[in-house]
């Protein structure tokens, strides 16, 4: 986590831009340029939101420290859409950025180590050890228990890469199961936080958190403050701010008094800032970064700076 | 699910054959050739495990009624290994297999919808509905709640798909959150299943089994035998026979009066039958559709026939 975190602070931005476009936000130039190469097929989309964020990476690179392209949006588009992950992984990762792979992956022994190869570590063909997503840093989901979780931690730590379990979703049903209360008191988010703490305990980094981190969305801001007091050594990705209705306000609980401990997602907001702005489309880029500027300062002003 | 449930009755077979390849589990001759044309790359396994893979099918078509390719083993050789995913439910499907892909997906609302659209729908390219991954139903996560849930149920009854969704789960620590009890006296894995219950309750077919199955492991019997009871309306996926423990007698409380309600996933024992035999490498399909009839009729005796 001390990677993402020392990019927070060299960009005094607590804050990632997600990466979840859909065609309805990508200008038609980009829209027509990869439809006359490719066709109206999913090699033509691949290629259109390919070109959409490069032009978003080299925009937002010098703003934000980390991006977070969300797996369910390339599936989509099949595996077109899955090398156009790749490919996307490869520039923001050469533009200096930390990615956050939205996956939300989930499995048990040898099955969830093959995704801890694809999205963080190497994958072995005849004694070759070759990267293949190469994120570093996945969204996984803990409802399968430690055995979900520990054949990513040796990973993590070989190749200096994090996680975050899913712990309190920002998403208004989130309660129906997370928020259930177990007969020794805990809700089931609870914990999980809990067992975030357990299971990073071993790789706690300079600034003390460990490669373990937790979601905890923007839309609850109480249990946002009572999990940063429970869980001093778990980094929190908050999605929820922005399009979800979270606010600057809502996400402060969120971190130490250092202004560490947690670093907040916007998507939406950035990637459609040219239409709601109504920019020239070929700015769609500027209009992005004007988005994210304006995010962080939202922000940093409510935390008081970053240390 | 009737469609399953038709391919079970009509090849009276309650099982499911694993695609979980690993190159380890594929023989030389196919290696070799697959390494020669695309070299010891990402794109020379893929290409291995397809072939590796079609050959499985032609042997097991006749036996099963049913294959579950694991997205973990695709995803772990890129873009390259997703296009081998693509290829093998297209060439399953063509030979009259119902394919069910364990991805263990979730997220929420339009996130989550495009996972559907993914796997299980069409995606739209500029007013043309693109099938793409287009499996035959998909395994999710419930830690979400209903906003998880929901976004697949029109996709499935416009495209008479199904899901299966995590409610015990086959491993040792499935019990670390699943078993715990919530102050209502219900554990977490009876409260989802309580759930798919009411997600199913609107599209339950001719057989009295919803589009919304529930995966729950052989390794726990009396927990199936439990649920079989409380959940009449749901169809189970039941991973965890051979080669992680779970024999006839331990999956035989996952089926109705009828013999029908469960289907009975094995990998691990037909992907490496022929090794494990000691059969000639030409040979791996052949074995591997012997050690689907050998299950086949291990369990079907056990509960009696299919009705």
């Amino acid at each position: 986590m001390d990677r993402l975190i020392e990019a927070i602070r060299a960009k005094k931005n607590p804050t990632v831009a997600g990466l979840d476009p859909k065609l309805a936000y990508i200008p038609q130039f980009i829209r027509s340029a990869a439809y006359e190469q490719f066709g109206k097929t999913l090699e033509g989309a691949a290629e259109a939101i390919l070109q959409f964020n490069m032009g978003l990476i080299d925009a937002l690179a010098p703003i934000v420290p980390a991006v977070k392209p969300q797996c369910a949006y390339y599936e989509q588009y099949g595996w077109q859409g899955m090398r156009t992950l790749d490919a996307t992984i490869r520039y923001a990762q050469q533009k200096g950025l930390y990615v956050i792979l939205d996956g939300k992956r989930n499995d048990i022994g040898t099955t969830m180590e093959a995704y801890a190869k694809a999205h963080l570590g190497t994958t072995e063909v005849e004694g070759q050890q070759l990267p293949v997503f190469d994120g570093d840093a996945l969204t996984v989901n803990p409802y399968l228990g430690t055995d979900g979780i520990k054949p990513l931690l040796p990973i993590c730590t070989e190749r200096d890469k994090s996680i975050f379990v899913l712990v309190k979703t920002s998403n208004p049903s989130s309660g129906e199961l997370q928020d259930k209360v177990f007969a020794d008191g805990k809700t089931l988010y609870a914990s999980v936080g809990s067992l975030c703490e357990s299971w990073g305990a071993q790789t706690r980094g300079q600034f003390g958190y460990s490669r373990v981190g937790a979601v905890v969305g923007a839309t609850y801001p109480a249990q946002l403050g009572e999990l940063r007091k429970a869980l001093p050594h778990t980094f929190f990705l908050v999605p929820g701010y922005g399009a979800q209705g979270g606010g600057a306000k809502d996400v402060a609980p969120a971190f130490d008094e250092r202004g560490l401990g947690a670093v907040i997602n916007a998507s939406r907001s950035i990637l459609t800032a040219w239409q709601k702005t109504g920019a020239d489309e070929k700015d769609f880029a500027k209009a992005a970064a004007a988005e994210a500027v304006r995010m962080r300062d939202d922000i940093v002003s409510e935390i008081g700076g970053i240390q």
